[in-house]
């Protein structure tokens, strides 16, 4: 199988650390320019037709896009460790934990950042920096809510790392990469003591 | 269980409109007022944190939040007809479709709406038009692909009526409704003909 990536972008960085996480070998790693526009080039396009990365390629030449269905394939063919939950229950309330630090941290995050930061000017046109100021706050809402939640509980979903934890660890590093946020200098001691936990997996790295 | 909706709401209608396909009896449904602010209400925010509609209450007090997880939890109490993929292969790629629905088209959509309709605006604050006008724009060259996809299979996950279906299908009504937007009219004519197939549904009107 080829995973096609590109360096230090979240949505690929969340998928890499998946597979540091199962242990799972043999993945042929190809990268995409963001930068130098290589995921508008048709032969990308022809590959995920709304140019988004990462994209899987099966052995059979099919396609399969989408960070967290990619992971779900993974976790099928690479069940240990589970991260995603076992049966329907715990799936969905893994599936519910991982929803919030998508759409509400990460995509909070990723437009505060697209729509303020000059050096993603050239990704997201036009940037509309009144929309983007305020999404980074409404992102910081949801991480005083979450830092409450991790006072109670060690990982996002509950006792044990999951990929929500995966989806809440990369976009908190995309804040702290581009906007150099820190959540223990905001007042969230235990969002920061769960970033410097998670930060001490060897899957930290991946993607990074 | 009680599921906790709001009229006309979309994610609440995905939710109805799935526990409809599946012929699912015995949930209670609890209205719950956006427009008169409910869902900010304390009482509420115990339920739901972020205060997010729908949520269901479990038997045992267990509150389940998130459109697509409530899903997942009703396809394992319910597995048929199966909306949401048989084995973790097949669930990928409708999880790839449906995410391509709601995270691209569906949220486009709503940013469309939110940001640039009057009657929105006490839900949305600040509205920030010019974003609003952009994002109508990206969810229409979504639409555009879409439409092309459905020239080559009913479905827009495939041969198939999923989980991805209701997502784009509630996403093109609320367009429809609130900002009277037809494909047929704007040169999508499969997309239009497959949005009418759809709208035959018995399950079409739940939520509506």
């Amino acid at each position: 199988m080829k995973l096609f990536v590109s360096a230090r972008a979240p949505s690929p960085r969340r998928v890499l650390m998946f597979i540091a996480e199962k242990q799972m070998t043999g993945i042929e790693l190809v990268d995409v320019s963001i930068a130098a526009g290589e995921h508008r080039s048709p032969a990308f396009v022809a590959k995920s037709p709304l140019a988004k990365l990462p994209v899987l390629e099966l052995p059979d030449g099919r396609m399969l896009g989408e960070t967290r269905a990619i992971c779900t394939f993974l976790e099928g063919i690479a069940p240990q460790p589970n991260l995603m939950g076992e049966g329907a229950e715990e799936r969905a309330f893994i599936e519910m934990a991982d929803r919030r630090m998508e759409l509400y941290l990460l995509a909070g995050i990723a437009n505060w950042i697209r729509h303020t930061h000059p050096g993603l000017a050239p990704l997201e046109q036009p940037q509309f920096a009144d929309f983007g100021a305020s999404q980074g706050e409404k992102a910081k809402e949801v991480m005083r809510w979450l830092d409450a939640e991790l006072a109670a509980r060690p990982f996002v979903a509950g006792d044990r790392f999951t990929i929500a934890d995966i989806t809440g660890f990369v976009a908190m590093e995309f804040a702290r990469g581009l906007m150099k946020f820190r959540p223990g200098e905001n007042g969230m001691p235990h969002l920061q003591a769960w970033r410097d936990r998670v930060n001490e997996r060897g899957s930290a790295r991946a993607g990074a």
